[in-house]
């Protein structure tokens, strides 16, 4: 199952300055590439009942990259589906080659926009995951 | 003449808490597109002899926009050149359409980067703009 | 009458790789500081049903300031006061000084949360400012 | 040992569409408390013939946080020191208070400049680490 992949154009202002993306946009990258995956392939609204809260995060960073010679993609994966959780798996690439410059970890905890209590990962989610993200890689 | 675009992806952490995104995040991309093309189409080499610092910016704000739902381009063009500066005329329009939702300024003075003093335009700049984007459109 | 001053502490991201805080942190500085002075004296609610739009922006950029030598502080005054709208005047200099380093504007409009329409300028906000900033600079 | 505080501000566009610190501001906190420590008390010169670079980061996030109502201060502790890095330590906790919002670590390791190769870490950083920090909390 090909994982899919998120662009994530780099910016002016994302190099810091020892002239490299700095470690904070990879995040930034994950964030993103996530929740937009989440939004369009799986029916997450942001303003809706449920939402996916960051409870734990991590990178490895392997090789530098800098605007505007690169720019990268973040490829999709999940590490583990739990009942309230997904850990993502993401490893992020310049855009169109397979050695990850970085490798990231992503945890969404899922809870009640009201409430703030969490809540089973909903139904559209899980189903997404298994259908376009196959099974985990851990 | 049809004036370039630079494409500018938006972000989940560009949405600030009233659910838009934040009017910081069309300066990112006023600074992006410019550096880009001049980096790309004019020889612009931010290692290099010769750099442009912002020493003005401005922005009117006609419409809100929103990550997911929107991207966002930056139509570049030219206000003004002088003999030191040359001053951006920016419209931000949603991606494949022509109506503004932003239209921004963005005055670049060249400067040497060892002694940091006002020089010329640099001939590859001046040439690229003359030709790529045509008059100034004041 | 002396204009309040928040200060604006800088991160080692807000560095771009010419070494130099980014013209878009300056924006960053002024959102924060009008919003801020508003929230604490003015009552401004965020998740209220009234909201502070920013319209317009400017600013005019006098020397470079670098993290971690320079901290900054945003001198909070009023250029115009209209009916729906409220127009800043924001020197931004370095902690303890006078000399600006950058002389920002920024326009809000005041809109109803849930109409997105223009409404008068909050009774609160228009008595602090008339209280605490005194007479439009212009 | 009374481990070290840095305050780290936060800014109106911390805040995500979710009303709450964004999950990246977080690493902008440690990313700065780490290198101002350093250059602070122990002579790093970003600019000079070393640099520490983030190879690793990682981050537990505990309760959530929003401007203006929360300002964080980064207490700043070592975990490991090794021949060419230091991971360090990083509860994050709401200004004048002790329980952490979130746990993170951040691995620098040292490289020349010039080369972009490992090196030891720097004595005047291990000196500062031994006398100010402490014994690492592992």
């Amino acid at each position: 199952m090909t994982r899919p992949r998120h662009p994530f154009a780099l910016r002016w202002n994302d190099n810091d300055q020892y002239g490299h993306v700095n470690n904070t946009v990879y995040y930034q990258a994950m964030d993103t590439a996530v929740n937009t995956w989440m939004i369009r392939e799986a029916g997450l609204d942001p303003a809706g009942a449920v939402r996916g809260y960051c409870v734990a995060s991590s990178c490895e960073f392997h090789a530098p990259v800098s605007y505007p010679a690169d720019d990268l993609e973040v490829v999709i994966g999940v590490h583990r589906v739990g009942t309230t959780s997904i850990t993502w798996d993401l490893p992020i690439v310049r855009t169109g080659t397979d050695e990850p410059v970085a490798v990231g970890r992503f945890t969404h905890v899922f809870v009640d926009a009201t409430t703030q209590r969490p809540v089973a990962v909903p139904d559209p989610i899980r189903s997404a995951v298994e259908q376009q993200l196959g099974t985990p890689v851990a």
